[in-house]
């Protein structure tokens, strides 16, 4: 089964971005970002300002991959939307990270973090290439949430 | 001068989306959403999940509206990249806002926020629409910042 829809091929790409995180391979992760004179690609790390241009980007997750010991992100209520030759995905990022330990050289405490990206595709000849990454805290529960009765 | 670039179009609808923010415009941010069978439109507002569909989008901006007795902002930063007919938009929103007096019926104390926003539109046959506005805090100030070297 090689030929996939156009949606499997956005969710897999979507996938791979958490995944190269995980393993905090920075050649990987730069590869799926679109490369090109005008690529005008923007990154907003949840709590920063927005990111514009590729060195920009990269340069943030080199700070963001020499901070973090351990990252795992287990992704839920992936929704994905493609129109022609562009993929909007969103999806919340169920975050488990922890930074490097101060002194001793073993792991950091572990923090649990509850974010929710919008993640923009572009399709190119090698496949599809993130345009944008938006990622944000959610800080409070709304009353669109039945599930959930107690506050949070 | 009637004749626009489509970055000038994509501007001016993204500065449309804020002014019939600040009027309160509910029936025209409606006409700015995409609309259609398959519209696959997204929202989050700062601090929120996300929010999917146009039914869904709406009713927030409804009640956003609904408790927003004043509300003003400041757009900076804004930055637009085209590709075919779809347009990626970052900028910083810099907002004024008051939440409806209590008991005295005049307007609550204001509160400034800083936000930062990803916008993406479609171009459709009545113009450039809204497919997904992310909005996000800005909780801290990056290293990227050579302007200001006091902590936030």
């Amino acid at each position: 089964m090689t030929a996939r829809t156009d949606t499997e091929q956005v969710e897999l790409a979507n996938t791979t971005f958490y995944e190269v995180m995980e393993r905090s391979d920075f050649e990987s992760l730069s590869g799926l970002w679109l490369d090109g004179d005008d690529d005008g690609v923007s990154c907003v790390h949840p709590g920063w300002p927005v990111l514009s241009g590729r060195g920009e980007v990269l340069r943030s997750y080199a700070l963001i991959m020499a901070n973090t010991e351990y990252i795992q992100f287990f992704l839920t209520d992936v929704e994905v939307s493609v129109s022609s030759d562009t993929a909007l995905v969103t999806c919340t990022e169920n975050i488990l990270s922890g930074g490097p330990a101060e002194e001793s050289g073993e792991l950091g405490p572990l923090v649990g973090q509850l974010v929710v990206a919008t993640n923009v595709f572009r399709r190119t000849s090698e496949g599809w290439k993130l345009w944008s990454h938006h990622g944000s805290p959610v800080l409070a529960e709304t009353e669109e949430e039945p599930d959930d009765e107690t506050p949070a």
